[in-house]
């Protein structure tokens, strides 16, 4: 590493790479080493912010008067560098977060990353986001417009795909054109550079301001708060811990500003009798494999099996407990969250779970944790069902035994929001009744109810909800994945009423702006113009 | 009046009238005598709540399984009986209210109500506003659903077409599916009583569950914010005024639940120096007639024109000054409601307004307030932006004369958010510039921005917002008026992923469940059956 490299990383504020106000600058950690990387990064003060929020308010303004098309060509050019800078963000991210370079962040993260900026550009181009509605009777127009400056909190799990400058809310934000302020997540700031430096050049390549994507590595706790609440924000997305979302979420509503977050969720899958009577051995490998993918660090992992009392659950306890045992332990994000892990596990066992397997570290140099199973019973559960959904970020899971449909679905009713539920029946439909009951109590509690499968693929679909109710998200309306559905979120409905023709958006215009723009035209959606 | 009838008023719980748990009583005022009204009405304790929302969630659970063809009928059964009971609201209105008996409420709003409870209905049975989206390439579909019990708190200025249980709110959360527990507003709670009389009979006549509609009058402070963040609801529609709902905003913000609030509003008017020119008498009439009806008790009454320095300016001023003097002052809604209006012009004025008219109360038995005609500079708003955009509720306006545009876009960049903007200019276009200018500092401030028209007069349209930036309203992407688009709020986004198909909700089902439902399918929006 060269001596300029070494040097504390600038941030990046009005098109301008600078050296931060700060006092103290902090490092990563590499867990596949558990040491710190070299690179140090700095602790902004509040005059970075100060200068990125007057940077970002400027060019939301300049935004506005841009065409559409100028910005979905900035992401897909955007989407071109990434690939073209692949090996490079693939390292960073390796040694910053142990996650395998393949497939995993190579053929897996990183195109889901750049489709994701594709998806984006294409659905700012054709507008159909924004819904146009025009009422020609009344003269009314109205559409989604852009909101403001956004500040993005990328989660830990995801460097690329849910990075605050790279990943969906970054897409989505950019997408319904608003300029985003980044504040990297603190275990992989030198990936979050790296991707700050493609977005500038593409900015600057495709004619955008060029404060259209700012970055900041670190803000003390107040300061963050300040800034999600600062009048000149339009909203923030933010996905990560449940107590520092939390604290921002205060602060945003106190200020009347929209915050999205995703916070916390052990994802129940309920599994029926009759289910396991017919597939025991394919649902274990259903279930081990999406539990420890990633080392279970995904906001969709299966934390929580509920399951009926019979040998049949007996048997697949065992039969997970031995998979658990014979799978190597993967590598967790960092050291932080390896402690928070254990320490999960510790409180669900002293709230009565017992461990079935794993609950320590394994020897080893790298970050990790043993995978680990416990079990309860549903009567447990429902003596502290807080305490019971406390969510193990890991490689862990809780299994709840009840003793029969009923006592489950009494569980289920003390389910806090979750982004998924999952609920495994016979083929045959032998179990439909008790099905329908599990559904009716299940479907109000989560964003996505899934049918015989696994719920850690989250695909990008138009019909894909990963959200649900509190704590899960924030609100239970609105999708962090998908487009062009999650980009409603940094948007802010107009209604142009009595608006002169000239001076309507391109959207609203009689002549539809694209050909192929869907709007609902006096309550029918078409492509046609206005006749 | 007879002995049963001067009892005290019954609240509605559990499809009961029983008498409810109470210390205190409460009665409404007369405006057009100053007087209060002899029938009394329950300060509910915390019981009362408590068993309302115990029985609204079963109520829920009910109508989930219920098709929705059936809410649809119980909407345009209470629709229909709240015209056969059009007398009775009336006189009950026009004595809590002052409202005009005729045109206003039997003529206008009465209609509207109707009116809406029937488009809410249509949207419910066709299922548009869900947003049916199917995704055949991955297997996932999704749509919004009922999101569970909604708490309404309504507004003292629309008895019916806002009213806790007959309402936009109203009519919005019971066609996305929910039932509603109503809180009547304390300046008309007889009208209340009398319309869920009505809606309790036509749930009767349409088999829904009679905890579909309850009523309380009047809590405490505590109870209602315990209300809002109560595990069983689903969300809360309140206006009203600012104090009040930022109180119920804090508790339901913290308990994670939706409140969509519609607080205050000054509703800027800009109009031009060329406009003035032009047709000054024209716009001096339109922004008269629009200010002083309903006696200014609009949510969008238009509180703050914003002028140009010139002869024009002084010459409105001066013409607005002569109508406010020679129209007779209306009534206003209630006592509170003239000594608030008092309260705020004495703070404008204090701030540095000059009275050019009005500032005190008529001689009259009625709660009545002179037409208050205040100006002050582009300079003075300036130094105290906040202060200047105190909302004078009733028959008021503050008038804002700049130096030029220029120093009218400055004051604009200070505006908090509104519901409405205006910009009146030139027809023939001599001030397009200056207007291009102005529109893009205004429209991200506004929920709805005009030309060339006053914005008391709020559409039913499905391209209304009737919303709007912080703090006119608490998201800038919902609006509170406009059938679909408003029942959206009262929504759950649920994603169904390899769902069983015979398990889908029939909105979601390959078959297209009435043959007219607009459903997007891979991407396109189309009323056919997937193929």
């Amino acid at each position: 590493m060269s001596t300029a490299e070494k040097a504390i990383r600038p941030v990046l504020i009005a098109g301008e790479w600078r050296q931060a106000k700060h006092e103290h600058t902090f490092k990563a950690s590499n867990p596949n080493k558990n040491e710190l990387l070299p690179v140090e990064f700095p602790v902004s003060h509040w005059e970075d912010c100060d200068a990125a929020l007057e940077a970002a308010a400027q060019a939301a303004h300049e935004l506005r008067q841009l065409p559409a098309e100028k910005i979905a060509d900035f992401l897909d050019c955007y989407a071109d560098r990434i690939e073209a800078a692949k090996d490079a963000l693939v390292d960073a991210a390796y040694a910053e977060t142990g996650l395998a370079k393949s497939p995993r962040l190579a053929d897996v993260e990183l195109p889901r990353t750049s489709n994701q900026l594709r998806a984006a550009a294409e659905a700012c181009r054709t507008g159909n986001w924004a819904m146009p509605t025009i009422d020609t009777k009344t003269g009314i127009r109205s559409c989604y417009e852009a909101l403001g400056p956004i500040c993005i909190f990328g989660p830990n799990n995801f460097p690329f795909a849910f990075g605050s400058v790279s990943g969906g809310d970054f897409a989505a934000a950019i997408a319904a054109g608003n300029p985003v302020i980044g504040k990297a997540n603190s275990s992989h700031p030198e990936t979050t550079y790296l991707f700050a430096k493609e977005a500038l050049e593409a900015a600057k390549q495709t004619g955008l301001p060029e404060a259209t994507v700012q970055l900041i590595y670190r803000t003390n706790h107040a300061d963050g708060e300040r800034m999600v609440s600062d009048p000149r924000i339009g909203a923030t997305g933010y996905t990560g811990s449940r107590n520092a979302g939390l604290q921002l979420k205060t602060a945003a509503d106190r200020a009347g500003k929209p915050i999205y977050l995703e916070l916390s969720s052990v994802n129940p899958v309920v599994i029926t009798d009759n289910a396991l009577e017919e597939r025991c051995d394919e649902i274990v490998t259903e279930f081990t494999t999406s539990v420890l993918m990633g080392t279970g660090q995904f906001c969709t992992n299966p934390g929580l099996v509920m399951l009926q009392k019979s040998d049949r659950s007996d048997a697949f306890v065992k039969a997970v407990a031995e998979k658990f045992n014979t799978t190597p332990a993967g590598t967790l994000l960092s050291p932080a969250v390896a402690k928070s892990l254990s320490a999960s596990v510790q409180k669900l066992c002293d709230f009565g779970a017992d461990l079935v397997t794993g609950g320590g570290e394994p020897e080893s140099d790298r970050c990790a944790y043993a995978n680990t199973l416990m079990v309860t019973t549903a009567a447990a559960f429902l003596k502290n069902p807080e305490g019971f959904q406390t969510e193990a970020f890991g490689n862990a899971a809780l299994i709840v035994i009840g003793d029969d449909i009923a006592e489950l679905c009494k569980a289920i009713r003390h389910l806090e929001g979750n982004l998924t539920g999952c609920i495994y029946s016979a083929s045959n439909g032998s179990d439909d009744d008790g099905c329908e009951t599990l559904a009716a109590e299940l479907t109000p509690k989560v964003g996505r109810l899934l049918n015989d499968k696994m719920p850690t693929g989250v695909a990008v679909s138009p019909a894909m909800n990963h959200g649900g109710p509190y704590p899960a998200t924030g609100h239970p309306g609105f999708t962090a994945v998908g487009v062009p559905a999650s980009l409603i979120r940094f948007g802010k409905l107009t209604s142009f009423d009595n608006i002169r023709p000239h001076r309507l958006p391109n959207l609203l215009k009689d002549k539809n702006p694209t050909g192929k723009t869907w709007r609902m035209i006096d309550g029918d959606w078409t492509c046609e113009d206005v006749s």
